[in-house]
């Protein structure tokens, strides 16, 4: 029998409606839908933002994800989420998997995939791409994230300050995702270069309780949920759109 | 009368399907629908993408923004865009611009906005996030575009080799936009660095007609369309996915 397909489906950050139409139809046609199992027994977040979409007949399948740095621990937690996949695989049936964000950027995904095809070979694995953080916070935010010749840099959180202000120096854009726990000392180095008035933070891009920051120098401290996101400007926007020359 | 509604839209990257629900809604739902002109009288990507979504009854707009380096060329042009476009705000219509990959990522559609904002402060602009080439590619390539801590650096063009050399002395991932003009001297660095078979070109990424190149060991030189893209992954993905101690 032909194994059935593991497909990774980027939900989007938030609102249901930022799937794309692909991501929607693979999601809809798999018998069994797969996604992160939540923390306390609540709904995963994945979970929440696709539940309006799935059918009465779609089986679900919540894995464990530890958040946990052991890698002995997360080995052992994706070769068990890799084992329940496989059970509806090698039967013939397709496994959707609902990813937050997009599927190739930060996601929990790509453990599954890897290690369901490091234990099965014979494994086939496809993904839909989406909508990520960055994009949807700058959507939100009502400005552009990168125009013209502008770098942009992506960090997913900040292990050294040094690393940052090296990024700082020659960067135009910088992104730093799940920046809650380094919030305050960011801040200090962003006072330091005067890129307060041009850094914003946004907490949950998309979702109905989504939460902006804006000039923040009102802000040296802040309580920040695990998916908050800074996004820093070096270059400020209108001057460089256009040319003061004329 | 309350002047109509400018929605950026994010139409993906080619593949039609991957426009998000929500762009596909309120593109549906504008009288008007916008995008780049294309050239030589064809139609313009974002059109191309678009042009089975749409009503008979929805009036397209084409809008004309060269490819030119000219600040003053620009400017009028964005200014001319940007009147015809209030032309229909005014009367209350809203008008869809589709803009090809995200709207906030390197997009035509920020400087129509900007300019329709500086004419006319009563403007509204709403924006609608989407699927961005890098995000597609890493798709496309099977491969994840980042995991776990790596650091994400995404050059539009390189204009300075030096500056090229730099970001792969301390980033994880790499990405370089429209590199199809600088492959031969980015070819030559990533060769001193060992980098050439953890990189990979995708041209047209999710459009049927998209091409990958692999191993670029083999590719010293190439024809490439302007939508090309260069992923580099500095660290190698196996490696460090899984710890080498255990």
């Amino acid at each position: 029998m032909q194994p059935g397909i593991l497909y990774g489906i980027s939900v989007g950050t938030g609102d249901p409606e930022l799937i794309t139409l692909k991501g929607l139809r693979l999601l809809q046609q798999a018998p069994v839908v797969a996604f992160p199992a939540g923390v306390d027994k609540k709904p995963g977040i994945a979970q929440q933002i696709v539940s309006g979409w799935l059918k009465p007949e779609q089986q679900t399948l919540s894995l464990h994800f530890p958040y946990v740095r052991d890698e002995r621990l997360l080995l052992s937690a994706w070769q068990e989420a890799a084992r329940q996949v496989w059970q509806y695989l090698q039967q013939g049936q397709d496994v959707a998997f609902a990813c937050e964000g997009d599927v190739s950027f930060f996601s929990t995904f790509t453990y599954l995939a890897q290690t369901l095809q490091q234990l099965y070979s014979e494994a086939i694995v496809e993904t839909v791409p989406g909508v990520c953080s960055p994009m949807a916070a700058a959507s939100a935010l009502k400005i552009p994230l990168t125009i013209r010749d502008r770098s942009l840099v992506i960090l997913p959180a900040i292990y050294s300050l040094k690393e940052l202000k090296t990024v700082l120096d020659w960067a135009d854009v910088v992104v730093l995702l799940k920046v809650s726990s380094v919030y305050r000392q960011v801040w200090q180095v962003l006072r330091e270069r005067n890129l307060l008035q041009s850094s914003w933070i946004i907490e949950r891009a998309s979702f109905p309780d989504q939460v902006i920051y804006s000039n923040l120098n009102h802000y040296p401290q802040l309580k920040l949920s695990y998916f908050s996101l800074l996004l820093i400007q070096v270059i400020d926007n209108q001057q460089s759109m256009i040319n003061a020359d004329f």
